[in-house]
């Protein structure tokens, strides 16, 4: 049922650009000085640690050229300019293709060599010293990078982001010392919303960290320092206010990497103590668990709350994505659900947010031109455009408008279809609510055209009017069918409800 | 043949990648110093009056809102206040969908409508404000943009263009007010040398200019003052200065449009006097004629000679090409052969330069990936990308990058590539000798890896060792078919030789 359900949603987006893409257009041209370019646009996907485009990231590091300590290795203090003679570099001679942060054929399904591609010059040295916040100078190097992003940012105006960070789980200390390197070196913007994301390194850690036993004590690690935050706010202030600027959570890993499927009777976490690692479904049950509860209890005292936006549909099976269905408030990819037209059109119904990187899938997963994003969005499902990784995947200054602008030469989208997949951001974003009102309108929250205001999303209302009645049409027919209801006893239920 | 010829080149390139890429990279990454970033990029096919960024031009229009009298149009002096007034807007409404410059859906396989969209907001008025050398302001507008346009090139310091500005050929003083603008406004960059393009449009001007009469009327138009320039530069300073910034001749209009074959005994350009249009081979054998002769004559006195690179094979009959074929010393587009293998091989053989504009073709003629760039690229024909209209095509404020990022996605290209593409465009300009010397090693007119040097072009010697080892085969089997000659004949004809 579903895929004849999704192809007649498809036939019938297509008809509507037919009969009234002139209409959408002719109407975005009246509407006064809005257009795609002053929109406002979320990244809705983009890890901090590869945030900054690849040119900037190699003249940040000749500029810091300096004598300083920056790095602690095999037994010696290092100066920048010591680590650079233990390369045989210099400053001068350094090129990108040294650097050798970006994608390329050699990642095409070898997520592991992608991996490896984090670090600059392939030394974990450099990464240690420009690309983490927890080192000998005390992350200040990526603190400058990270300003230097935001001053970026604020200067676009009207580019967003939602950088991920890391927290791993590895000891209680982790909170602490990210929010006091947030707070010190006052990373705030605007523009910006942290995300956390939690890689799924159980196995790792179990052989590297002796404290970590089981599996709840990594869980744990990472869920109760905040409930202490939240119990307690003023023995923690600076993780305190950094919780109110992270808006949600990310689960992060190689998901083509072969799993242990799920158990009839599934083990508890504290009794977990196997070397193997645990499946992708597990893990985001826990994190849901714990972050279900963690929201009450802050929602109770009037704090902010998080949203559960892990990577998903990536690659692997698609039982991760049945997973996120359940459990998820958005993900991230999401592009193996083109082979399953059921869990397409659930997500459609719901409206979950997909956040898709069609140029890192390019690099890689899945050629550019196999790509499922622009049915998605004909289909109507709730699609938005992320960078994932600029300094691997992107050439120009602009790497959101590089993303945006391939899709549209693509995939041929008119500016009413960027504004439509702007908005989409916007909404699948984790920014307040007083600012989505500012950016896409004060009801933005209603649905179909009522939600709308076009003089700040440069969406026409037919376009919204079109995808809501769409989606309307198909609520009401599966109500219809799980109810064994006729079409007259369902028009009497729905004129009630 | 030539069909058989090119699948064996295209398979050897792959062979040669699958072999030696990995080394290929292995040697850029130890060239210090020189990245993609750094490498020098021309961009050799891109038109004058839609090189700015769309965003660029709506801001330098919104700026201007100054009161000064711009345009005199039905029987008055108009300010830009006022023209805006006439249409109804203010600068503050003023969006990119009302300037609606960028090429959309309505212009695929329509070079008309996509013509129309050179007019902002679909107003000739302020096309001829605001994109005109020639107005009641002397042009000051687009003199200003394009000084921002050279302060962007200078900046960016590597990357080059080569700007094509029309001369129509209605009467002999269009040269000297284009050479005034240039030199009035000091329109000099050392990023940038000019390219003059003639629009294939006799049948217009014989129908609304008194003073042409038959085809040769236009052709005189167009050349004589360059010969009178020539004669005797103290009277003509500025064109004489500008006549040494001008590298190349280009011929322009819409292929597509159909046209009257060659004849048997075709007419003397002084008794076509019919009101229809004369065929593409035509024009470009009048133009390689005159300039030819032009030339010689200023060689003779010291002066710099010109390129005929006309727009060629965008669309229509594969004889365009066979004329480019004969007569010219690179084209632009060339993407019909992709339906001629004699026409490629010849191309191939001949390493004619050929500047593709694939994003370009995407919005108007062929699909990005059907677009021969690639095919071209691998089978050893001298390509190089190009932009055409960035104020059309472009989203990003680096449009040559986002050009050579959209190749390098799509094809899945190594910076080896990249860079390689980028030697063939300084290759296939304009710009002096001394300056090519500078760019791309001093010996860069010598074939193979002795012309190359790599700490300029980051190009390994392995990638070219191997085009040349495969155009002087493919060479050496063409005279032996040529001559009839057996393998031990051709052996010895070339030593000698």
């Amino acid at each position: 049922m579903s895929v004849q359900r999704l192809l007649l949603l498809e036939a019938k987006f297509k008809m509507h650009l037919l009969l009234n893409e002139d209409k959408e257009i002719a109407i975005a041209k009246i509407n006064p000085h809005r257009d795609f370019y002053n929109v406002r646009k979320v990244d809705t996907h983009i890890h901090h640690s590869a945030s900054m485009h690849q040119k900037h990231l190699l003249r940040f590091i000749k500029r810091s050229l300096r004598d300083r300590v920056v790095i602690f290795r095999d037994g010696k203090e290092l100066t920048l300019q010591e680590v650079f003679d233990s390369l045989r570099m210099t400053a001068y001679d350094l090129s990108l293709d040294m650097l050798d942060v970006h994608a390329d054929n050699s990642t095409l399904h070898r997520f592991d060599r992608f991996n490896l591609k984090y670090n600059p010059c392939g030394s974990s040295r450099l990464r240690e010293i420009f690309l983490k916040t927890d080192n000998m100078i005390d992350g200040l190097y990526l603190a400058q990078i990270t300003q230097e992003l935001f001053a970026d940012y604020q200067e676009s105006k009207y580019q967003m982001a939602e950088l991920r960070v890391s927290i791993y789980g590895r000891d209680k200390e982790e909170w602490n010392k990210l929010a006091k390197w947030i707070c010190d070196n006052n990373l705030y913007s605007d523009n910006n919303r942290w995300v956390i994301q939690i890689p799924r390194l159980y196995h790792v850690h179990k052989r590297t960290t002796s404290s970590i036993r089981v599996f709840s004590d990594m869980i744990q690690n990472v869920f109760e320092p905040l409930f202490k935050a939240t119990i307690s706010p003023e023995e923690y202030p600076q993780l305190h206010l950094f919780l109110q600027q992270v808006v949600a959570f990310d689960s992060v890993d190689d998901e083509s990497l072969g799993e242990r499927k799920i158990w009839k009777d599934p083990p508890t976490p504290d009794t977990w103590d196997s070397e193997d690692n645990l499946p992708y479904s597990y893990y985001i049950y826990m994190m849901w668990a714990n972050i279900h509860v963690l929201n009450q209890f802050r929602r109770e005292r009037g704090f902010s709350t998080f949203a559960l936006r892990p990577h998903c549909g990536e690659a692997g099976d698609l039982d991760h994505v049945v997973a996120a269905f359940l459990l998820a408030d958005g993900i991230n990819h999401g592009i193996t659900m083109r082979r399953s037209p059921s869990l397409q059109y659930l997500f459609y119904l719901e409206q979950i947010g997909l956040a898709v990187s069609p140029m890192s899938n390019n690099a890689l997963f899945l050629q550019y031109d196999r790509n499922p994003f622009d049915i998605y969005f004909k289909r109507g499902l709730n699609v938005s455009l992320s960078t994932d990784d600029p300094l691997q995947f992107h050439m120009t200054k602009e790497p959101l408008l590089e993303e945006y602008g391939m899709a549209k030469q693509m995939f041929r989208y008119s500016n009413v279809d960027l504004c439509e997949i702007a908005r989409n951001s916007v909404l699948q974003s984790g920014f307040e609510d007083c600012v989505k009102s500012q950016w896409i309108g004060a009801n933005y929250y209603l649905p179909g055209p009522s939600g709308n205001d076009i003089s700040r999303t440069n969406v026409p209302d037919l376009r919204l009017h079109f995808r809501w009645a769409e989606t309307s049409l198909e609520w009401r027919r599966q109500l219809r069918n799980d109810r064994h209801m006729t079409l007259e006893e369902e028009q009497s239920y729905v004129a009630e409800w």
